[in-house]
């Protein structure tokens, strides 16, 4: 009986979610902009409602009482208390005039910071970043305590993550990539066809539907719009909706912005419709989300073989397009690897280092002794050592992401948990099908789908990210299967 | 300070029926079809809230004890106060479970009717009418007394109407129609032009667009799209939606859908924004609301001179339309008077002999001894009566209207008092400014919208729906001005 009281509360509280979900998509892709003002109100009016159920004293009774006695449960109920129980904590020991602060120091840092990145500014905007960091701090000192202060961070966003277990996943994966990007910055440079010709926008949205429902979306139950940055959504049972943007010069952004979003997409169609609304019908992670975009947005779609299914639909919208262009061709031009400034333009090898980089800064912001002031001085650093090349102003340096104005530290490392997470998950799926290239080439593409259903997505917050992963794969996350399979793409499109 | 905490409750009831409001936007325009079950779900547990807060023993004391000292207020408290004691007086008295019956005997109702509609079999769905006449006659038990019981049902939908206000006014009205009617019948046969062509969604859309503009929607503030039933909502300050149709073998079914919905854009746009979310910042009622949308749709958009200034905005949309067709013609097509089954197809008379129609029949079923069963023998006589039509099946008869399956009683008649309201508003108009006919055929129409910003939108809900239009126009509301305005508009057409 108060297993039902309890999920009753906690679905008012998916509920209140669900429709900030909704009204966020709304705000980012259909709502006129004179009504920002309202719709922030509503918002900010929702998670203040959202977040007196989330942390009632009836909350916190209900889950004390069914901790008295969770050996009665099943396991999935035993994973809504365990969910439930964290998110109330975490809640909790965070006082309303914090939350409140953040809040406010959050929106402000968002203006400055992209006022000073217009501006090229990096010292208009470290005062509040110094603020921003303080309330991080002072976050750290609510929550509990982490082996070290950025754990605390790290957990935030991706349950269980800590520096011990990042430290060596990462350090070999640095040597790796390194390692790698020398090995193609020394082969020979492949030429790659220019495209010189307008990509009409109706033609990329058909071609990309296409793409969309072969991997599995299901627009019975989703839809597609135009957004200045794609993202997806899962809003409730049969409403999972996606993003992309259009660029009339060149095909691919379009092309693997709705492959990523479809990818997140389909881990929220597959979640369990009978768990919805609580944390057992939910999507674990940021770095586990991450994986499922990234698995069919580069393993799948980043290869020969999906061109050569692919290439023909491709050519259906676009009459025009050079014939002399085969998959091969297409593969290399979304291929391409560049060390540049710019992590959200990166490739699949220097991408990781982009992150690592922020990784290892906040880890000296929060566990060392890094003064806001000298980031700059410490970025330019070690983008010379990693990337040889000089950052010539902090707005394609340091002040390139949003995420930290939005107080927002302890979020990239699952960007790389994401790849990582993908690669290896993909070569369990090598070792299951006979010839997965072969099914890619001649979309087969649903057995892959189903693999995925079963071992993720079916899965909601039953596990851990890295249970989950190493459920789902027989081993312990490592870098291994990326740093593997980056060798051999790379090695097979520049010859080493 | 009581009256501070009396806004803030008002205001919550007011941020949900928002989110109500905007997740119904989404359902009709944007949903995926197998998100519906998920979205009433989250729709009635909003319902819910929504009426928590509204009866809630908080709202009731804040009520009354500003009640106490009314005369402190000023007019716009004032307003506040006397409409929120209205809706709480109303949404208290009916008690859940009766509330929850007639969710659920509506819901079922509008299934069994379209099902019987579509099978042409009235005996399907008269006993479930049955059902829901009874419950309207419940509701009536409940609410404050009329004069008549069908007086309780016409104040739910339009405050302060009665049989005694309409009776004569409708009696009128339906002399005048028909010999309006007759005039027409008798009149020489006019030679209206075959639209043999084409009409593509995208020029409808486009020119659509220019003439919503050009009324003065602000599309900063708004947006328009596509749904089956075309549709316009007031979601917050600076966020207005309508939508229309398309049908690609005659544009004016779009274009007269846009100008109506525009119309009700318009109001809502002009609502006063220092008073958003309260009684005081909302439109006053929906025979109100309805002369808004049918004054721009009809006494502007239904006239050669709106022709004269849209016709080369159209020829420019669609350079193939026949060069032939002048400003007159087009608004001879525009302006087709045929006596025919189905009121959402008639013209500007035959459509309130329609309405009359209904409301003598509804006046009969609950101020009468009229039967359910016998609807359809009674529908069919009046209606070979009045519009000497012979009805052939129940479907284009007595079942052709969603209205009553919702349990809808007494909503009909204030569809003609928008047509009343709209013709004594333009007569205002006219005499306010020294040649209107001009002004439209010159694309002056901003003075236009500024006159009905001025003596409607801004007044919100000051003041009941006659008091408003007789402060507007100096007169109490009656049929004449729109008998004025038909009699001349068609004189002219057919030469009579």
């Amino acid at each position: 009986m108060s297993y039902e009281n309890f999920i009753g509360e906690v679905k008012t509280v998916s509920r209140i979610q669900a429709i900030q979900g909704q009204l966020g998509w709304d705000q980012q892709v259909m709502m006129p902009p004179n009504g920002a003002n309202a719709r922030a109100d509503t918002l900010a009016w929702l998670s203040g409602r959202a977040h007196e159920t989330l942390t009632s004293k009836k909350m916190g009774d209900l889950i004390s009482e069914l901790e008295k006695n969770i050996s009665k449960l099943d396991e999935d109920q035993k994973t809504n208390v365990i969910e439930m129980r964290r998110t109330f904590d975490k809640s909790t020991k965070l006082p309303a005039e914090f939350i409140e602060k953040v809040t406010k120091t959050r929106s402000k840092g968002m203006g400055v910071w992209a006022e000073a990145r217009k501006n090229n500014d990096f010292n208009s905007f470290s005062p509040l970043l110094g603020e921003l960091v303080s309330l991080a701090r002072e976050k750290i000192s609510y929550l509990d305590k982490g082996n070290t202060p950025y754990d605390t961070l790290l957990d935030d966003y991706e349950v269980g993550l800590t520096v011990e277990y990042l430290d060596p996943l990462f350090a070999e994966l640095k040597e790796g990539l390194i390692e790698i990007l020398n090995k193609i910055m020394n082969a020979k440079k492949q030429q790659i066809s220019k495209l010189d010709m307008t990509f009409p926008v109706k033609n990329q949205e058909a071609f990309c539907l296409k793409i969309s429902e072969q991997m599995g979306f299901d627009f019975n139950s989703g839809r597609m719009d135009t957004s200045s940055h794609p993202f997806s959504i899962g809003i409730s049972v049969g409403d999972t909706r996606i993003t992309t943007r259009y660029d009339e010069n060149e095909p691919f952004s379009c092309l693997y912005a709705v492959m990523h979003e479809t990818g997140h997409g389909l881990y929220e169609q597959g979640l369990p419709n009978e768990f919805a609304l609580t944390p057992r019908g939910t999507a674990i992670s940021l770095g586990v989300h991450e994986s499922q975009s990234r698995l069919w947005e580069n393993q799948i779609g980043r290869t020969e073989e999906f061109w050569k299914y692919s290439l023909p639909l491709f050519q259906n919208e676009f009459p025009d397009f050079p014939k002399d262009i085969d998959a091969a061709q297409m593969n290399l031009i979304a291929n391409q690897v560049e060390p540049s400034f710019i992590r959200v333009e990166a490739d699949e090898v220097t991408y990781n280092l982009h992150i690592i980089l922020r990784y290892e800064i906040e880890k000296q912001l929060f566990n060392g002794t890094l003064d806001v002031n000298d980031l700059p001085k410490v970025w330019n650093e070690m983008f010379k050592e990693w990337f040889g090349l000089d950052v010539e102003d902090d707005s394609t340096g340091v002040l390139q992401d949003i995420h930290w104005s939005m107080g927002a530290f302890g979020y990239f490392p699952t960007y790389t948990l994401g790849n990582l997470y993908a690669a290896q998950l993909f070569e369990s799926m090598k070792n299951e099908f006979e010839n997965v290239n072969k099914m890619i080439e001649e979309g087969n593409w649903s057995p892959l789908l189903n693999w995925l259903r079963e071992h993720i997505h079916e899965k909601g917050r039953l596990y851990n990210p890295s249970d989950l992963i190493e459920n789902a794969t027989g081993k312990k996350p490592s870098s291994a299967p990326f740093l593997k399979y980056l060798n051999e793409k790379y090695g097979r499109i520049y010859g080493f």
